[in-house]
């Protein structure tokens, strides 16, 4: 794999059925590429993820490269237009699962890492990788647990790159410099079930809670700020009674969603919707769950270094956006390090038909190693 | 049978496992009993449903008992006290399904019909019989076909006692003089589907629906008048959602129902819900389901007879109501009969361990006999 091109590398590791939390020896491949190239490689298993920690150098600052082995289920095989697990190349484009999210990313940074080792071996404090196979799945033993553990043991990652697809045109029109923070509420409102006959009997939970969720959704959470739209709120799921019609529920559930910015706080929030429930009168549980705060990370030498790397390999500037779904940058950022995403074009990720152009990751390739030089050489 | 008590006639039907659209022979033995007191007996089959018209005598006015020979499931039997499909004697009560509903009224009924037919041969007009099997179950074959198999060769109910349970304490202390209207509605609020992290490219058809929702829920839609209560809404079931805690739904379903008094029509409520869910600029498809009229009897020749008769046999005058759910009189009302309900204490009906009291089928049975006499002596 060492002599391999970043196409070869990729296919290498897209052959490989490595569905959430599976890894299917992706990062031993990995770790036989880095370790000839001086790496030190720590293999964490927790419970049924496998992660890996490599590091070449002992010394700070430490860039990393962040990303996963992982990727999402294929969704039915005969609906694809090439075997989802046999990389396959169609008209310049490289298909199958993994392509784009994010096995090419993976087989760029190899490429690019090799490379810039090879020009300069005795490069500025330390190249990593974090690695995990559980980025799809619950995150619950992927990302958090290395960052648990090299917290444990202070250490710490200066600036990070995590290779998810960020582009949406062509590779690097867009760098995700922060991501929006994720809180989910399921909410369950208690009423008096009965026939639909007597209602004077019972108390509707659906009719209690339709104000407070109206207010909900025409609330105004903040006006977000130059890097983060507004705090949005969205209603995922909404259930209540009994199949029958002639029967009013017991009970009502809601589960909603926020994705919110840098300029308003989970515990804000939840103090809110429980401010606003309350002023309704509702006779409520609520569950919590927190998916992470927001991150940003503004001006400084990592975004300098990417936004000159990316305008040296396309000819023309970059975008910075902190739109969309939550990555495993979140769970980096809070250590204090700076984060952005870079990766291929977005647009096949999780579909059936998953492709990247495959001059895409020669170019993604050479932004990797842009970076390097301008922040380690 | 023929000389049985209303006990043991009771006991022959509730033996009988005839769970919706079953009838197990009830109508059979109630044709032996109706026949040999001069009964012209008509089966009426539709599709898996028996039903009986019988009727004595050829001229108007004709009187009608109406009820059905079904009864609804046991539930498990094993958690009954005594079996339930055999009628036993506990303490002065008659246990077992069917026994307040509504085999102990058809037990009743018939005698009281054996005892007016033995007292008075060339009695006035005519006694009928409308019985279904089909009254606990989608009421599509039951008395709404009888009664256009009726109304199709003009043959007319003038009065009508439906032997529902209708008492609440003692035997004859309620009388229903009419039932409130009852119309569904099937809903379905459409959005688009999307991801939560990208609401600009979604719809949220909860966030567009709960306003309307509030406003069905807190409309006032009548004043009721002396008979019935206000017009009532509930929301029975609502549900969207993938169950995915990060997508937004693309549709809402809401199934809600409306108990209407007579001062509003099925047509105007159609028409005010459409009005709300226009003015909310709704995107949605709405199916219809109109389960029947609201029917009132007011003061005649029925009323006066059923008061006199339960008041000569109690002691102490009947209240009249409307409250409550639906009955097959909904259906033989818009004929244009006087129509009421009455029957044993409604307390077990549909429940574990359902008994009638055993002197109450006895009164009961007077009563009936004090309404014949006051029609038709």
């Amino acid at each position: 794999m060492l002599n391999d091109n970043v196409i070869d590398i990729a296919k290498n590791l897209m052959n490989r059925r490595s569905v959430t939390p599976e890894d299917e020896g992706c990062q031993e491949a990995m770790k036989d590429f880095l370790g000839t190239l001086g790496f030190n490689n720590e293999t964490m298993v927790f419970d049924d993820t496998t992660n890996l920690w490599s590091r070449r150098g002992t010394e700070g600052p430490v860039f990393c490269f962040a990303g996963h082995t992982d990727v999402v289920p294929s969704g039915p095989e005969s609906a694809w237009k090439t075997p989802p697990f046999t990389a396959t190349e169609v008209d310049g484009y490289l298909h199958g699962r993994g392509a784009a999210d994010m096995k090419g990313s993976l087989a760029a940074m190899l490429v690019a890492t090799r490379k810039f080792v090879a020009d300069y071996p005795d490069h500025k404090g330390s190249i990593a990788y974090l690695i995990t196979s559980d980025e799809e799945g619950p995150f619950i033993n992927g990302t958090t647990r290395v960052i648990d553990t090299l917290e444990a043991r202070n250490e710490k990652i200066t600036w990070c790159v995590v290779g998810e697809p960020s582009s949406t045109d062509e590779v690097g029109d867009i760098v995700k410099n922060g991501r929006r923070g994720s809180l989910t509420g399921d909410l369950t409102v208690k009423g008096i079930q009965g026939h639909v006959a007597y209602p004077h009997l019972a108390k509707n939970p659906v009719h209690c809670a339709t104000p407070a969720l109206t207010e909900l959704a025409q609330s105004h959470w903040d006006n977000g700020n130059e890097f983060f739209p507004p705090t949005s709120f969205q209603i995922s799921n909404i259930n209540g009674g009994t199949g029958a019609g002639n029967v009013i529920p017991g009970e009502l559930h809601v589960c909603f969603n926020f994705r919110f910015s840098t300029e308003v706080t989970d515990q804000e929030l939840i103090k809110r919707v429980t401010t606003i429930l309350d002023k309704h009168e509702l006779d409520y549980d609520i569950k919590w769950t927190f998916n992470g705060q927001p991150f940003l990370t503004d001006s400084g030498p990592l975004l300098t270094a990417t936004e000159k790397a990316i305008a040296d390999v396309r000819g023309t500037p970059t975008i910075l956006s902190t739109a969309g779904g939550t990555s495993d940058g979140r769970f980096i950022a809070p250590t204090g390090a700076q984060v952005i995403e870079l990766g291929p074009v977005n647009a096949t990720i999780h579909k059936i038909d998953e492709c990247v152009k495959m001059s895409d990751l020669e170019l993604l390739s050479d932004m990797y190693y842009g970076i390097l030089v301008n922040l380690l050489a």
